[in-house]
């Protein structure tokens, strides 16, 4: 378990190509322990409400922003001449990095961790102002695999009870059917 | 690392809506070590051939194949009396499941797996016929996400060289770069 800050930016989102994708995820991002999720590229007023139910339903709700200048965020992030607040750590989740296992151990844990996430044809600037370039397997697979192994390897298991406290919905895991408590049902019975 | 022969099945494929998560589902099972690929729903001839373009350049191509009826497939993987070869486990992936640290060591290394991947209502039958319901949490979050971490708990970090070394494009991970060796251009050096 981990409390380091972790936001996540999401690369050149195409609103009429990418919908599920970035909502995937997004919901990666928020259930293996980012609090954070900035989009780049298109903006999707329609996604954000989606996101936002889910948070609504099952708690710890995510923090959502549209960047206009996504490289502006990863500067802002990672200078420590920025003066805006701490200085923090940016690893950008690519096939061309190094691996995430070998990486991740030498990563600082005090510093506020932005999880950059590409689209298509990541300018080389993010390479060079990132201060990790991180891969999950050198193979080609996807963003969504590749986000949720690096949040998995660095937070290890969520302390689920306190993360997702505030949710009205939590289900409880079962060997063959679907068990779902609903915390308003039980506060009708008060 | 694990000699288990991995099938994945996805079920409920709809061709408008789906093809990037179900493309990024059968990319990460190749990634992480299934050698088949079942698609269920929609046939989808331009899927399979983006699909084989990839194993013909990075190796390790997946055994492609459209099912009419995944329950059929089901049914016969995990039935003894189908004398159809060894009878195998299936695992069924699905927020309501049973924790997959725990289930995983629990479950037979010795017979084909078959892992079974929802799309939208899954049908209460799959959760019966399936020897195991395997959570990757019990959050929504998504599928690509869960293949993934449950193929990687399976099996551990692949072996790259022995598993990709027929492909024709290899990926050097690399700290802030791009490092692709393409073995034709070595072999015209020849």
């Amino acid at each position: 378990m981990t409390d380091t800050r972790i936001a996540v930016l999401r690369l050149g989102h195409r609103k009429g190509r990418d919908p599920r994708i970035t909502t995937h995820l997004a919901l990666v991002a928020r259930a293996f322990g980012a609090d954070e999720f900035y989009l780049a590229g298109d903006e999707d007023a329609e996604m954000f409400a989606t996101l936002s139910a889910v948070g609504e339903r099952f708690g710890a709700a995510l923090k959502m922003q549209h960047v206009k200048s996504p490289m502006a965020l990863i500067k802002r992030w990672t200078r420590r001449d920025a003066g805006d607040g701490e200085p923090g750590t940016a690893a950008h989740l690519t096939m061309y990095g190094e691996r995430f296992r070998a990486v991740i151990p030498t990563m600082p844990r005090n510093r506020p961790l932005l999880v950059v996430v590409g689209g298509t044809k990541v300018p080389a600037e993010v390479f060079e102002c990132c201060q990790f370039n991180v891969a999950i397997g050198n193979q080609p697979h996807s963003e969504v695999a590749a986000l949720a192994l690096f949040l998995d390897e660095w937070g290890g298991d969520i302390d689920v009870a306190e993360r997702f406290k505030d949710g009205r919905l939590e289900i409880v895991p079962s060997k063959d059917g679907k068990v779902v408590i609903d915390r308003d049902d039980e506060n009708q019975g008060c």
